[in-house]
This record gives C-alpha cells, structure tokens and sequence, in this order.
C-alpha cells in the first residue's frame, strides 16, 4: 500500500515536470473509490478537489503560475411541479399532495430537458397518464439549497393525451381530474399568493390565454450539445 | 500518519454502531483538504463521495437496510446571456465579443439570484454601467456540459439606469451604444436562427411589448431561504 503511494507520487510529480516543460496547463485526475489512498497522495503533491459522484472524486492541479480557467463545478439543483390538465379542462389532483401545482422530487436532468424530464415524472408519478408539454408557466430561484447550492423549480403545464382519462389508483399514487374551479377554490390553494397566482396562471392557460415559454428542441450551436430553448410561444412562431 | 488512520477507522465504526442502535440513519463526513488521509479510511469503512468543493470532499453513509434517501449533488451549471439598452432605445455592443447578446462566462450564482447576478455582471463587464432588470426573454435548457453535467443559459434585458451613457473604454472591456437596428442587421447577428430570433425578441420588448418572464422577488414558503419566482408580467400584476 505505502509503496504504491510512494510510487504514484513519483510518478505524478514526474508527468507535471514532463507537462509543465510541455506547456500544459491544467491536469485532471479521477480517481475511482477503490483507489481512494491515492487521493491524499494527490492532494500532497498539491492537486484540490473539483467535484465528485457517488463513484469517484475529480482532482484537478493548474501548471502555470497564472490564474486557473477552470470550469466551475455545478451549482443548481433542479426540480419541477407539473400541472397536468385534460380534453375536458380538468386538473389532475393527485392525492396526499398539494394537488396539480405538486412539488415532485427534486431530480437530476442529466441528459433531459426540461420538457422530457416533466412528461417522464408525470408518467410515473401518475402510473399512466402520457402528457404533451405545454409550457413552462414560470419558475422559481432559489437559494440555500443543502451543501450551499441554489435550485431552480421549474412550473409546468402539460396536457393530457391519454385516450382514457380515468386514472386509477396505483402504488405510486391516487389520482383523480377535478374541475378546475374546483381545484382552484380548495383552502389549501388559496394559501399563499404565489400558489394562488400560479393556479390562476395554469387555469387561464387552460383557456388558451398562454403567457409562458413553450420550448424549441434541437436548438445548438455545437452539434454534441442536446439542447432545447424556452421562450414566447408569441416569438417563436 | 497510519496511527491516525487507524484510530479513525475504529473511531468511526464504533461512532456508526452506536448511531446504527440510535436509530440514526444517513451519516455525513466533511474532510478538508488537508485531512485527506482519512478520506480513504472511510471509503474502507463504506462511506461513499457525495459531493466535492476545492477545499473539501464530502461523504457519506447509509445505516439502514433501506434505499439511502439523500439529496441529490448539483446537476446544473448557471450563465448568463444579457441584452442592455438604454433610455435613447440603443443597444450596449461589447467589443470583441458577440454584442449584446453575448455569453459571458459561466458564473456561480450561490446565494445569488439571476435578477442580482445579470446586474453584477454587467457592470462588471462594462466597467461602468449600472442597470435595472427587466425580464428573463428566455433560456437556453442545454446538456453534455461538462463532467457530465448539464446547463441553463438565461438570456435576459437589462435597461440602463447610468444617467450618463457614455460608455468608457476600460481594462475589462471595450463597450459602445449602438442603434438597435443597425445591430440587429450586423452581420454575425443574423447567422443563427435562435440568434436572430432571441434580438427580434429583446428589439421589440425595448419597444414595450414585453413578452418574457419578470421576477417577483422574496417569494418562499421558508424563511431561510431567499428566492424569487419568475413569470409573466401580464399575469404578476
């Protein structure tokens, strides 16, 4: 064990003499969890943690005496509440939550937009009601997150595209379309401004007054970015 | 050194029975950068990364024999794209770099809002201008950032509150006002769809046709958390 350690740090001080002569400036090591008593070796030699994932840690060292330009690691959690309506301009209402406007898990998107993301939780969420996106209505932007990140929650409208629109109760969770009127007048929808506006918001979208940001798929200017753009559904016609 | 090392492991095995008797269940470790020599001993002991800054790296166990219900690590880089006009309905053009609608670098918004962050890095940028937010115009959903992470892009107008607008050339960056319609025509303002569609967007929301997202701000159901909420205006009055 000590003679590896010993070993790896030869060798790394090594390689950056070597890449230092080279003119390399920054210098990446992941270093996979079974090989975790390398990591003190690492930070001996003077690299500094960038991120890390329940599989390994990235180390990162800067070679020149000038100021690191270092991607940042990220910073934002992401979630989404789903407002999910039908044909009939019912909400659905799903039971033991806070209804349509229903704060879900926050959960990673890696490789999911926005869009995919919000079909995807309300498809399994619900057991089986298929959605089309409609729009983001609006989104919050928060901060003090745990670990000292921000998160974004992003509302969405989705309209439902299941032929049968009877949900029925699963083991994930019971389910049922109320009117909207209905859904909008419940006391626990009524108590907070942002909550009421929000509903108000999703029921006049029903109505096909839509004020949010609709998304354009495929927009990229580097074809190895999946990447989509939300804005006016009034401009991007 | 490999005395530490060992009363750590029995120290931390022994902390993790007694926990484990205590019904406790998830169990977190912050070592700092230069205790990294206990960062194998836990990963030994079971513990796992959860998440990594430079001067630390977070891990964590799981005591029950249930799935692990911890909060996700960040998933999402933040920029920013901004748009800045002034009261003559001129445009801020940034030299050397694409103009008002211009990336700058991607920045950590920890504890900051995009409202507060869009304000800071413009006068950062421009070395002089002060602004007021008007709204988000839109943004960009995008993925295969790096490390496997993914990222927002919000493109967003600013009009400038500096009374005078004479813009100085400075260290930072060389910036000028520029009609809106001789920028809309240049060139390289015309070369993507997205790019063209987003300056159509911000020229006719100078001219007050307002159709992105402005910001509510101090919108949260808990108190220690700082957030603002994102939406229409049509409906936010």
């Amino acid at each position: 064990m000590q003679n590896d350690a010993s070993r790896f740090a030869a060798s790394l001080k090594a390689s950056l003499s070597q890449w230092a002569r080279q003119g390399k400036k920054g210098v990446w090591i992941k270093v996979p969890k079974d090989q975790a008593k390398l990591v003190p070796v690492a930070i001996e030699v003077g690299f500094w943690y960038h991120h890390a994932e329940p599989s390994y840690v990235m180390l990162v060292y800067w070679i020149p005496q000038t100021s690191p330009t270092i991607p940042d690691n990220a910073s934002h959690q992401v979630g989404i509440a789903a407002f999910v309506f039908n044909e009939e301009g019912q909400a659905l209402v799903v039971q033991e939550k806070s209804g349509p406007y229903k704060h879900s898990r926050l959960w990673k998107m890696q490789g999911e937009g926005i869009k995919e993301g919000a079909i995807r939780e309300v498809h399994e969420e619900t057991g089986n009601i298929d959605t089309e996106f409609v729009e983001v209505v609006g989104f919050r932007d928060g901060h003090n997150a745990p670990f000292g990140k921000s998160d974004f929650l992003f509302v969405c409208m989705l309209r439902s595209v299941s032929s049968n629109i009877v949900v029925q109760d699963t083991e994930i969770s019971a389910a049922k379309w109320m009117a909207i009127e209905e859904f909008a007048s419940q006391p626990k929808n009524q108590q907070s401004k942002l909550l009421k506006d929000m509903i108000g918001i999703c029921c006049a979208n029903v109505k096909g007054r839509s004020k949010g940001f609709s998304g354009i798929a495929g927009i990229s200017s580097n074809s190895r970015r999946s990447s989509a753009f939300y804005c006016s559904a009034l401009h991007s016609q």
